[in-house]
Parts: structure tokens; sequence; C-alpha cells
């Protein structure tokens, strides 16, 4: 049986990370094999794409440049990681994945909607996440989160408007296709969090099993 | 007044480098400002990707990864280094161009023309070289010059079948655009593959001062 295929997506501090180790625990407890992976990145090739995209650096960077980088990173990911994973029954869990195009390269970059949608069709084709977890949470309350760590990368020296435009992005991408993308309340406490997230679990793991 | 760009094209070991020497030798001769580059490369972002594309690796490189990167570094080569060179009346020569992504991503390796068409309208559209000098001579020839060389790539280590592959590729895109893609006898001595490129040379700057 085919492995599911689950995307965590949201802003800087959201709680991706977070919520993946939720998302792991809950796997452990039921049995279910699966492997986590992130974009961009998840191989060596693509993780090496992700270097390229994410090194600061004084070369302005082409925005074409940045979203074949992106896509380039993606099709190896999917290729030669998450497709094959899936086909043996293995579910794949990413932090990040698609929308993240849509919404930094796209909304917050003003990218051209027309190539997302070509590049997406190519690249992804019908391979979209069976599930796509949106990590909501005000911009405010997501950068004061990322304050209290160390490390510090090219996107995340943004803007708070160009924060804003992601978040209002992301919850446009789920407004458009709320079947798959699944708004998660991360405002709340992480008690409340890794429970909204279990519920979503569930719900992916009956339909998988036909009980749903 | 804006500078020309040139492209040099052709097989391993046709000639390029070597006609690249003649034409940088003409330009100091006619005191024409110039910039020598190459692809996949061209800035330091470029070079980078370069470097994804070309080193030998264990992972399999999915096609479609392969023409995004090159197209990325294009988009970067274009907007970051020959755009700017040639409104500033500088020539611009480039080792390899745009019809290198059609011969071996293309029809060496199959891929998808559509997507060429498409990546080549976004990322190049109508800056295209002014003049392409494809270098062609014979597979066994070409080979026989490389062989001498150290120094061999991902791309070096391809079977007879593919040069050949790549040589019909190119005469085709001179077929399909003989205005643009000039072709030279690379079988030739130097002497002669000299004489050959200082034509299209004289062609090329007699256009521009309107003598043509
Ligand atoms: N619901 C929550 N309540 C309080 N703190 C939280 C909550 N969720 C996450 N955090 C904390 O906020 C910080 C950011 O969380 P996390 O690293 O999971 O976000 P992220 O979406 O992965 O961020 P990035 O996009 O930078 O990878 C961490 O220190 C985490 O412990
Ligand atoms: N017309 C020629 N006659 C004889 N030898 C030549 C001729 N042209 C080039 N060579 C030699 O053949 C070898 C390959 O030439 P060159 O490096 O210019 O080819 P290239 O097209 O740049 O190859 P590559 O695609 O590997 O960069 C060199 O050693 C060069 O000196
Ligand atoms: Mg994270
Ligand atoms: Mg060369």
């Amino acid at each position: 049986m085919r492995g599911k295929f689950i995307s965590l997506e949201g802003g800087e501090g959201s709680g991706k990370t977070t919520a993946i180790q939720f998302i792991r625990q809950w796997l452990d407890d039921h049995n279910i094999p699966y492997v986590m992976t992130r974009e961009p990145g998840g191989t060596p090739l693509a993780e090496e794409i992700r270097q390229l995209i994410l090194s600061p650096r004084s070369e302005r960077v082409n925005d074409i440049t940045e979203l074949l980088l992106v896509f380039a990173a993606r099709a190896q990911h999917l290729a030669e990681k998450i497709q094959p994973a899936l086909a043996h029954g293995t579910w794949v869990i990413s932090d990040r994945f698609l929308d993240s195009s849509y919404v930094y390269q796209g909304k917050a970059r003003g990218g051209d909607i027309v190539m997302l949608d070509q590049l997406s069709q190519w690249v992804v084709g019908d391979n979209k996440p069976d599930a796509t977890l949106l990590l909501d949470v005000a911009v405010e309350l997501g950068q004061e989160r990322v304050v209290q760590r160390q490390h510090q990368d090219r996107l995340d020296k943004e803007s708070l408007a160009f924060h804003q435009k992601v978040r209002d992005g992301f919850l446009e991408r789920a407004q458009a296709d709320p079947e798959r993308v699944r708004v998660v309340d991360a405002s709340q406490s992480l008690d409340s969090v890794k429970q909204q997230i279990e519920e979503q679990l569930v719900k992916l793991n009956n339909a998988w099993t036909g009980n749903s």
C-alpha cells in the first residue's frame, strides 16, 4: 500500500519543525514506517542546491534563477526520495514543499504565477501531498519565537511586510485547496497544536485504511 | 552602442576554447572592449551551479533537475553579466550558450523540447547571441583531440553514439537558424579555423557599424 505524503508549511517560527516532532511520535506509536525530509533539499544534490539558495551572497540573485533552483531541487527530491519511499509504503513528511514556492517566490517576491504553475505541472504534476498542514500564526508571534534562535539565513532577514505577505499567501493557498491544505492554529499552546495535528493524522490514516 | 554577443558551440574537443583565443586576439587588434565568459557559469553563483551539474556523483541526476539547473545558471549569467556588458558597449564572447542546452539536454538526453522552448522563452527571450560560431568536427577527430587532455568530467565520459547525437544536434540547430548559427569547419588546420572565424567577426563588426 502506498505511503502518505504530508507537507508542513508556514512562515518562519510558525512551528513546522516542532510539529514534525509530534508527527514522528505519532507515527512511531502507530508503527507506521516514515521518512522525514525537507525543502529545499532532501537528497545530497538537492541539499547542495539548498545551500546555493540560502547562503548569503553579495551577488544579486535573479528571481528566475531562484525559482528554477527551487524547482530543480524539488524534481530531484521527488524522483530520488519521495516517490520511491511512497511506492514502498513509507510515509513521507516534508518540512516545506510546493506551497512555499508559491508563497515565497510567487506572492512575497512577485514571481510570475504562470511560470510557477507551469513548473509545478512539470515537476510535481499529480504528486502533490495527500495533506499539507499549514501552521498559521500572527507574524509578530512567529518573529518573537524566531529571535530566540541563533541561526539567521538570507530569507530570515526580510521585513515584517514581507512576512505578512507570506502569512497571507499561505492562507490563500489553503482557501484555494481546502481539501489538501489544513490550517493548524499555531498561536495555541504546544499541547493544543499537538492535538490539532493528531486529529489530521487520524483522518489521514483512516482515509488510508478506508474507514473515514 | 550596444556590444555584440557571440557564443561558441560544438562538441568536446571541437576547438571552442582555441577559437576564443583567436577572437580575443582579433578584438584586441581592433580595440574592441570585450568580456570572455562561459556556460554553464559566468558569475560566482552560476559557476557554483556549474559545479553541481558537472561534478561526478553517485546520486542519479534527474533530467528535469539538470535542465532547470542549466537555465537557472543562464538566467543569472544573462541578468548579472551578459546584459549589463552589452548595454555598456562591451562585446560578450561565451564558451557555450543556449544551443548546448538543446543539444545536450534535448537531443542527446531526449529532454522535452516543449520544456526547452518554454525555458528558452522565459530565460533568454530575444537576448539570443548576435552570432553563434559552431565548431563542427567529426566525432572521432574531436575525441582524438580530447584524449590528449588530462581533465575528464561527467559529460566527457559519454559514448561515441552520444557524441554523434551532439554533432547532429548542433548541425540541426544551424540548419534551423542559419542566420545566427554559422558553421566553422573545425577539422581544418588551426590557421584555416582562425581565418574562418575572422571572416565572421569582420561580417559582424561591419553589420554593427552599418557597412555590411
Ligand atoms: N505552539 C508553540 N508555542 C510556543 N512556542 C512554540 C510553539 N511552536 C513552536 N514554538 C517555538 O518557536 C520556535 C520556532 O519553532 P520551530 O523551529 O518549530 O518553527 P519553524 O516553523 O520550524 O521555523 P523555521 O521556518 O525557521 O524552520 C522554537 O523555539 C519552538 O520551540
Ligand atoms: N583545428 C585544430 N587542429 C588541431 N588541433 C586543434 C584544433 N583545434 C583545437 N585543437 C586542439 O584540440 C584540443 C581541444 O581544443 P579545445 O580545448 O579548444 O576544444 P573545446 O571545444 O574547447 O573542448 P571542450 O568542449 O572540452 O572545452 C586542444 O588540445 C587544441 O589545442
Ligand atoms: Mg524549522
Ligand atoms: Mg573548451
